[in-house]
């Protein structure tokens, strides 16, 4: 049974501390009006930095972005990292002339006349898009550009020491492959120096951190042209993460009166024409097999259909729901190849999916349940310190959803009611459901401050409407189910990148693909060794034992560089007196310890998630 | 390590004795031309009897097959039931007659002059067809009919009790569906009664044992419409049946030093035109996604080009040799709709599949090693009793196959001194070669005496000749390795399939889906059968309790119904001394036995394949 929502499972004391940094907040530019107009009075004196050093240079557009800005310029030369710092020295200059920043509301047709004074045909082009009033930002008396603002009042209200020019890249005009290409600067800009520092920390962390360098060095996965883009081959040491993951929430779920099943990875175009995933969401599909939709096969993009076919294989009782289906299912989607990156953008990836078929009056009750095997699954994973729970509702204003009103309101209701009955911090996104019903999804923060979109509950009255489900009532009548739709993890291949980044490739005990390594000081102690080895085998704990005969220094250096939790040097002491010199990443030694206490102490930090 | 297979491991004493009757044996026409002949004399007896019944009956065609004989007659009205009765009467007094059959040879001309008199132009077809000389067999004086022989001197040496008509179809003449609809009566027959009637039992046994049937029954899967033909849906049952197989195979291969690896289920065209697949192999996949060759993707129909992708993905020492790569991999083939039948023949089935990479030099003993593993394996699921191990060699004259002579040769000898080294029964099949390399083939007898091909082990020089894979060896030098594939379920639907007709549904402790059934006898009993259950349930034993309230002998006929292999029953006297009171669906009732000592002799059954 699931534990009751109302009394949460007590935090694991075993676990070890987020790796949050208490640092510096970098605020959003969602949070901070003065961040947007700093951003964009930086842009401004950076084109006019780049105008007055190049004059050749035009400037196009140079909005604010998340982190900082960017400017787009048409220059003959390139520019190059000299030319940056330059134009970073010129920007100095001109902040610390306090400039005034000016707004002029002109008419279109003086706009156009002083622009062609100025001889800047882009110029020309974006005034043609603009709506009245025409507005116009001026920096001191030399330098302008079309703008609606708003702006700080001087560059002087620029901290100088707060912004970084970072990178130039190439960029078509209006984004057209046809038309001029550009060169565009960015630059990050915050409010204070402590700020950009922060920044700048967490970047180089990021990059430390990239989930793509690390699971090439730790050996988790690798992607090759032949078999294509975004499709992950798992390594041995990557399916030993993979396989941990499931084998967790599976038996989460088993205890929960989860029942796995097992389906195609594919099926008749038919079934998703009754489904409506071919109608609204074909062209997330893989292209189909065959010559016609009647004969026609396609690669699944979701489980639930068939899953239906499952519960709809025989007449069902009410006494058999809320009747809950779970399956580890690989879905492919199409995605654009330009987007794949990793593994938290991929054309295949395995859903940790689940369906409930429920009465409508076991909703309410349902719906909390999962949300505590969500929560649960988050604390194992030591990601529960920082997430927000987003509402993801339909726009009533699209038509790209199917379904009545009535079902919608019922579930976006009953999705409203859970998470005031848990009391979770949540907010709504209009327009972010799927299109057969709204959705509660878990958005995770890291430990860089990065937010992700993991777990994920649906209420759906839809499907089972459209496939005409039933069940046999208490009264004899026959009702229509509602369905459930729920993975705590997502996809796995986009946890294990998130996990990859979290950790830094330093994963728990529990998770990590080799947990425990034997270093024999010498030869003589292989033997030793191995009779612990097998002792741990048996218990399952993955260990191995370094046979290298390099020196004990470097066979420790060579397992902290693999990132092993454990290590247990075996000295001739230790072999004697059945005894392990224990050590662990997190701790470093340990002193000796018996071998039994060594391998219960495993067991158990293995079976809680927790540390040795 | 695996065991050495010079010394197997002992038989496990637990398991029970196979359910292979030990019968009448039933010969196969390939072991006894007496049996062809008996099968053809009876069908001209039966021809002969139905003109003499239904004079306007013509006949066609009517060989002897596997099991019996049939003949295809024209005749206006359908025969029926009543109508095959008045035949076997008339053959049975065609037979008491003794007629001689008689061969005589005649010419061309002289036989159509025959064929004309009789007014019969189906023989004048087939005759047409026939290459000299032109051979007619007469039963007695007044039938004949065009026949290449051999038949029994005497209609009096056909045992008048040893056949029985079986049932009538519908065929085509020539098997072409514009030409006349003929009707085709089938029968069986035997060289003794005996014979008959072992068969007949064995087919009312393969009826009652029918997978398809059972698997309905049992709830194990279903099919969809939506989804597809041969596309199996795993229900919750079917899914633990899947999964205890699965890890059963799983640990078995951890010890023996395999590494589970994940790939995907699609790869670019590209991918098996490097391994041949595409050119070779292209009628069995699945119609390609995509409009071009160059960005199409493909369903894979085996996973060997995916493993050789991670082998590839960096430079191998020999010091990781053998690198065996397993995964439980679902491939997808475009078999016809018209051959799939329940799980025997499918388009997606689940690989136990692994490819070992290793040096020239380990060939022989890995293969010893892999066939050891298969031997175990078809030991725990007891079909180790019969087997047969099928030498799948390439036909020389064929040029369906690729690589080079040599590396034939090296194959085949590898395979020929493997089974000689382990003196395992064997026989040649020449032409069942994949089309890249020589197989071992492990040819099951089940309890019906049907033979089904289940593991196999095939040794390839070709795929890492053409996807250029290499090792670098212990002088530096780099070297090509050598590939053996291996699969020692085959497909785990296939197998569950066969093992479903093997057990007749009646699966062992170990793989029963539902393991345990507790019988509480009043209401009263419920809490303490709840305490049992727990306790169980943390020993990963799959229990339920009966809170049906049903009287106590209709629980038990309810769980021996649903094959249960053990239930407990629980009345007061039991509760009160923590015991519970056992039966076994193989022995019956054993009588009241202490709740530790049911767990633990539960717990070794269950890790040893054994009973209770």
């Amino acid at each position: 049974m699931a534990a009751s929502p109302s009394a949460p499972a007590p935090p694991n004391p075993n676990a070890p501390a987020p790796d949050v940094p208490e640092r510096v907040h970098l605020p959003r530019t969602s949070e901070s009006d003065a961040l947007k107009r700093i951003r964009h009075t930086f842009s401004h004196v950076m084109a006019m930095a780049v105008q007055e050093l190049f004059p050749k240079a035009q400037v196009t557009i140079g909005p604010w972005i998340e982190n900082g800005f960017y400017y787009d310029f048409d220059h003959p030369e390139s520019f190059t990292e000299k030319d940056l710092k330059a134009i970073k020295k010129q920007m100095i200059k001109i902040i610390n002339k306090g400039l005034p920043v000016v707004r002029e509301e002109v008419s279109r047709e003086e706009a156009k006349q002083r622009i062609e004074a100025l001889g800047e045909p882009y110029k020309l082009e974006i005034l043609e898009d603009l709506e009245d009033p025409i507005t116009i930002y001026h920096l001191g008396e030399d330098w302008w550009d079309l703008c609606a603002g708003p702006h700080m009042g001087t560059t002087k209200e620029l901290n100088p020491k707060a912004f970084e020019l970072e990178s130039v890249a190439g960029a078509y005009w209006r984004g057209d492959e046809n038309r001029a290409q550009l060169q565009r600067i960015y630059g990050t800009a915050w409010e204070t120096p402590e700020q950009l520092a922060e920044y700048q920390r967490r970047r180089e962390e990021a990059k430390r951190r990239d989930h793509r360098k690390l699971g090439k060095e730790l050996g988790l996965f690798v992607f090759s042209d032949a078999v294509g883009p975004g499709l992950p081959l798992w390594t041995p040491k990557g399916t030993i993460l993979r396989s941990t993951l499931e084998t967790f929430l599976q038996q989460e779920q088993i205890k929960r009166g989860y029942l796995p099943v097992v389906t195609p990875h594919i099926g008749r175009v038919e079934l998703f024409k009754l489904s409506g995933h071919w109608q609204k969401y074909q062209d997330d599909l893989f292209p189909m097999m065959g010559e016609s939709e009647a004969e026609g096969f396609v690669l699944k993009a979701m489980n639930c259909p068939f899953h239906v076919q499952i519960y709809k294989s025989q007449l069902r009782s009410y006494r058999e729901l809320p009747y809950r289906l779970a399956e580890f299912g690989t879905v492919y989607r199409y995605e654009q190849s330009g987007e794949l990156g990793g593994l938290t953008r991929v054309r295949g990836f395995t859903q940790d999916d689940a369906h409930l078929f429920i009465t409508p009056e076991q909703l309410d009750d349902e719906f909390i349940k999962v949300v505590d095997l969500i929560q649960s699954t988050l604390r194992a994973l030591q990601l529960d310190q920082s997430f927000r729970a987003r509402l993801s509702f339909r726009d009533p204003e699209s038509d790209k959803y199917i379904g009545s009103d009535d079902a919608w309101q019922k579930s976006q209701n009953a999705i409203r009611r859970a998470v005031e009955t848990l009391g979770m911090e949540h907010f709504e996104g209009i327009g972010e459901a799927a299109f057969y019903g709204p959705k509660l999804d878990f958005i995770v923060r890291d430990a860089l401050d990065r937010e992700w979109q993991l777990g994920t509950v649906q209420v759906d009255y839809t499907l089972p409407e459209r496939f005409d489900l039933e069940y046999v009532a208490e009264d004899g009548s026959r009702q229509r189910p509602v369905m459930i739709h729920r993975a705590p993890f997502g996809s796995l291949e986009r946890l294990i990148g998130i996990l990859i980044e979290q950790y830094a490739g330093d994963f728990p005990l529990w998770l990590a693909p080799e947990q425990v390594r034997l270093l024999p000081i010498t030869e003589e102690q292989v033997g030793f060794a191995q009779q612990v080895a097998e002792l741990l085998l048996q218990k399952q704990v993955r260990v191995v034992i370094d046979t290298s005969g390099e020196r004990l220094k470097k066979m420790i250096r060579n397992a902290e560089k693999a990132k092993i939790p454990v290590m247990a040097v075996i000295g001739a002491k230790e072999a004697e007196a059945n005894t392990l010199s224990m050590r662990t990443r997190q701790s470093g030694e340990l002193g000796a310890i018996a071998v039994p206490e060594v391998i219960s102490r495993l067991e158990q930090a293995i079976s809680t998630q927790g540390d040795f």
